[in-house]
């Protein structure tokens, strides 16, 4: 039994990730951290704990991290990022609040405690900007040795989302997700080069209909809104990359892809900043502390997809 | 027996690549092409006559090839790569004139007719400019479905050596490069994601100081040039990276290398011009034309490359 840690930006494929995890057999959601990026910090809180009990698990514990990158004053949603999660994250589906309010315990604490905890039992799983683990490293420079991280962001092989280079949760902090690469963490990197190959069409929605509960109601609207930014923004794709979910099921299942073992950097300077790229530096320096995810079992992961997030809806209250 | 084409812009490591394919007893080099980069293509072609010759293999022919990118008006080698590879393009070292000279027949009539009669057997390994290449394929589309290409040039997970995004061969002419890619014919990349993983120490020098043939000594000089400059540019690899030769032994031995399958583009516009990167939009199309080699068997290699390249200077004349 994994035990997962999503530190989530909720988003659409955030809550994604939370069926998916919430869905699937060989996993227990210990807690959810809060990030900011496809939403402020404070939405994303709101959508975590109200997603979570929608779908019948008001067990899980959210609490709230870092609202905005360390070398920034603040932050706010782009433009393009709320036309493609909706002003409210989820794709403007109304769900109500959750009942329970969020932890008093701060995010960051939550992740040092955990790892220490729960040790290799435990995969972190960043999907939004990578602040509060990068925070966390500095807090507990132990945690280099101890946390396994998952993380949804970059993209190596393939052009960025946010432009030719970059991709979007790095975008958000490109100093705290080049930390992270260089600690040493054991991080494997589940970016598009691979999300991009995990496509949801339109066809999934018909299947989520027949399940007829609130939750799947809600998700057939959220992820309807989100494969409609994909057909205009990415038309090539013939629906939505499943990103925060694919790197979800990583962290449950790492057989699900091939990776690159490479020593990793963000470009903070010049003109590429935000570039995921390997430090030429590090190129023949052992070990390689981070797995770049290339290929992926898209038919398995797209079957275990449907199962796991079906189950997860079908058993919602 | 593999029948093997070097397009050289002959470069201290194309000097390399020349004697690691005469020094293969599985390989036939039936022919060199040139081509621009290190130096202008008439002095390419110079010193692929005069290296052959001191080689002792004044049997290969030497073919001259386009003399600039097709979009530009001309070429000029950068003062940063006449500092690396030296004005005369082998380390200023002074080696005797051919006695043979270039062929009448051009290079891409040349690259055509070889692709049509040996068929699979035959390997094209370009290692500078690849213009030869977009300019045969234009020519004779169907290479496309005849030719296999090793092509040095490009970095798909490491920085490039012109800029952060951009390696020399692909600089030259990144429209040529680009037009290779997608054009669909069989290619294997092997970038700086690999040659930089090959490097080759001073110790090496020492080797063939014992063999004491003109090659031998020639050789000792230009790779020491060679290695000199990586020890102002790129230090922290600790000697030189052995690019075209790499090149050569992969189209002999494609075992050498773990390769990605991926379908690539060379960025044309903009301010990443010239950077190698997958084609977002053919990431879930299938064939994946390009194989871009990411990990290498580097002992094995180096292994082999001291082997084979300490013969071919032994037996020169």
């Amino acid at each position: 039994m994994k035990k997962i840690i999503l530190d989530l930006d909720t988003g659409i494929d955030d809550a994604l990730a939370i069926a998916y995890v919430l869905g699937s057999p060989d996993a227990e959601l210990v807690g959810i951290t809060g990030t900011y990026g496809n939403v402020l910090l404070e939405q994303g809180v709101r959508n975590s704990l109200a997603l979570t009990e929608l779908l019948g698990h008001p067990e899980v514990p959210v609490f709230a991290g870092l609202p905005h990158a360390m070398g920034r004053d603040g932050f706010a949603v782009s433009e393009s990022t709320a036309l493609i999660h909706g002003a409210n994250g989820i794709g403007n589906v109304v769900i109500p609040d959750a009942e329970r309010p969020v932890q008093d315990q701060p995010a960051v604490d939550f992740i040092i405690e955990a790892a220490h905890r729960y040790g290799d039992e435990l995969a972190y799983v960043p999907t939004g900007a990578p602040t509060n683990l990068a925070a966390a490293l500095r807090r507990d420079p132990s945690l280099k040795d101890r946390l396994h991280v998952v993380l949804m962001g970059g993209a190596l092989t393939v052009p960025g989302n946010v432009n030719a280079w970059t991709e979007a949760n790095i975008d958000q902090d490109p100093e705290a997700a080049n930390e992270v690469f260089r600690s040493g963490v054991d991080a494997t990197m589940v970016g598009l080069d691979v999300t991009h190959q995990t496509v949801l069409t339109r066809r999934a929605l018909d299947e989520w209909r027949q399940i007829d509960t609130p939750a799947a109601r809600a998700y057939v609207a959220m992820v309807g809104h989100y494969i409609g930014a994909y057909e205009k923004n990415a038309p090539y794709l013939g629906g939505c990359g499943l990103h925060d979910p694919l790197a979800a099921a990583v962290a449950i299942d790492p057989t699900l892809v091939g990776c690159l073992p490479i020593n990793m950097k963000v470009e903070c300077e010049g003109p590429t900043r935000g570039r995921t790229i390997g430090d030429e530096r590090l190129i023949n320096v052992a070990p390689k502390t981070t797995r770049v995810a290339l290929t992926v079992d898209a038919p398995r992961f797209l079957r275990e997809f449907m199962q796991r997030v079906g189950a997860a809806l079908a058993t919602a209250r």
